[in-house]
């Protein structure tokens, strides 16, 4: 299978939601670029990584396209993922819907508190910090969602590296100095309310 | 002020998420377009639309750059908003820092349980949902996180858009239906976890 490069995977998967929210389609690289910026070069050579015929003259077909994005970037497959760190924010994943979890199944989550490891309720099994490599070994499991405190994000993101993970949801405010070979991304709160405050209404122009 | 477009302002809102890593630059639109795809006529005309000289032929100067899209975005004010649902995530919110909420005021909680509202600690007031319309409208309340479950999310959406919300960051897994002044992002961890998943190593290529 080609190669496909980073750049190209991000607005590949940035494009299958635009193509979720876009209707019966087809849509035009035209259309693409008005809504994205991206140069319409660009988008017709990241979909040209993806094999099959998306009909590029009158519009690209959505349902085909949105398929083949999905196999060329691996989604069509279920991926293993741990909760590390157990306090509200992480119990709250812990309890998610698989609805919620789309095609990503939660199989452990872990805390430093061998206490709350014991006492917390949970739908999956819970372990204490300690046991991250063995239990990530043995499960196969590849993403993290890290809900520790600030303070210990550093450390414990240093702990799933040598565990063996392969990437990251960091909800903690810090950015996170570990191997290049694991992905990271980052959530902050401030940056998703910084994307609305830049899109709503300026007060001087209410009446 | 010159009207920026809404596209525009979402690239730029990435730009100065881009320039926050780039070091100390300068940075080209060459540099700017082989990072994010966007064509550099793209790029130019965005920038064209921010007051000031950030020195485009040896590049863009990254503080002042940085600067200009702060104040034409109007990130340079504080704005208030409120937690709507207590539950684990919206409590783990309520409990954020000051840091963590970069220049963003959390002023109010709401849920629809007075009994959660006077016995859940929290270092903001915390109100019954039926007070939404009289405690937005007081403090000023722009912006919204809504952690409600998903089969309460589009009602609490429908009276935050009543109380005269502004912007809401929507964390339940379903599309709100709601008036298009509104602003809505949508945070849906399964798509975090696709954005690492496409990007981490392909087990095949291991050996």
């Amino acid at each position: 299978m080609v190669q496909i490069p980073e750049p190209a995977k991000e607005r590949l998967l940035h494009l299958m939601r635009i193509l979720e929210q876009a209707g019966e389609g087809p849509l035009t690289s035209g259309e693409i670029e008005s809504r994205t910026g991206w140069a319409s070069h660009t988008i017709r050579k990241d979909i040209s990584y993806l094999e099959g015929d998306f009909g590029s003259s009158s519009g690209y077909n959505i349902p085909s396209l949105t398929r083949a994005i999905t196999e060329s970037l691996g989604l069509n497959r279920s991926r293993k993922f741990c909760v590390v760190g157990l306090g509200r924010l992480g119990s709250a994943y812990l309890n998610f819907s698989a609805y919620q979890l789309g095609e990503f199944e939660l199989v452990a989550g872990f805390d430093s508190s061998v206490n709350r490891v014991e006492i917390l309720k949970s739908p999956v099994p819970l372990y204490p910090a300690y046991k991250m490599p063995e239990v990530i070994g043995r499960f196969g499991i590849e993403l993290a969602l890290l809900c520790v405190p600030e303070a210990s994000a550093q450390q414990a993101a240093e702990k799933l590296a040598a565990a063996g993970i392969k990437g990251i949801v960091n909800f903690a405010p810090v950015v996170l100095d570990i191997s290049q070979d694991i992905v990271v991304r980052n959530v902050y709160v401030a940056d998703e309310l910084r994307s609305l405050a830049v899109k709503i209404t300026p007060e001087g122009n209410e009446a």
